[in-house]
């Protein structure tokens, strides 16, 4: 059983699979977030993205879609292959409070000088 | 040559070596910071301790000392064992930039029912 007075993850957040060029979306859910601050990082190379209901990213493809009360949704749109790997929210209790899940992109990219393959209804 | 429009480190973090309960200091010195945003972060853990002039680590042995203009300094108060590693500045360019040092703790805390030497002058 949780204290009332920390907050705690109210889900878990779940790994995903996204194909290049659609966006992902990862909801940290928390309660009892009291006075308590919610970031969001990249784990692999510790970049800071986000802080409470304010964007730190510089990454115009990263966004909060969601910041208030329970729900801090990181969103990342039209995902790349660089985009790939560990996303973690977490929680300035002490110690910290964290959790992680995984971003897979798959799928490759048409280049411009790709043909169009034109379907004809037979 | 740095380019004018964008931050760099006007210098180098030194790893420290402190002993058990002194203070560690550790000053990031940026460059043309304009509107972007120094983050402190201790490494390992991925932990959130600082972001601009605003503390957010509720480890109350942690504190910014310096937290304007081009001089972002952490100060971790009476060291402890457990904070021993890698301690990362950095900025929220695109990509990011950073750099870390190491904080060494050295000595052993002395236990309570130590014995205490008295000196006579002799």
């Amino acid at each position: 059983m949780q204290p009332k007075y920390l907050p705690y993850f109210a889900e878990t957040i779940e790994n995903i699979t996204v194909a290049m060029g659609r966006d992902a979306i990862f909801p940290c859910v928390v309660n009892n977030l009291t006075n308590y601050k919610v970031a969001w990082l990249k784990e692999e190379t510790h970049s800071l993205l986000s802080i409470h209901d304010k964007l730190i990213t510089r990454n115009y493809r990263i966004s909060l879609s969601e910041a208030m009360d329970k729900r801090w949704t990181l969103r990342i749109s039209s995902v790349q292959e660089s985009d790939t790997g560990w996303y973690m929210c977490q929680i300035n209790t002490v110690p910290m409070l964290s959790q992680k899940a995984y971003l897979h992109v798959v799928g490759v990219k048409l280049l411009p000088e790709s043909p169009v393959i034109m379907m004809n209804k037979a």
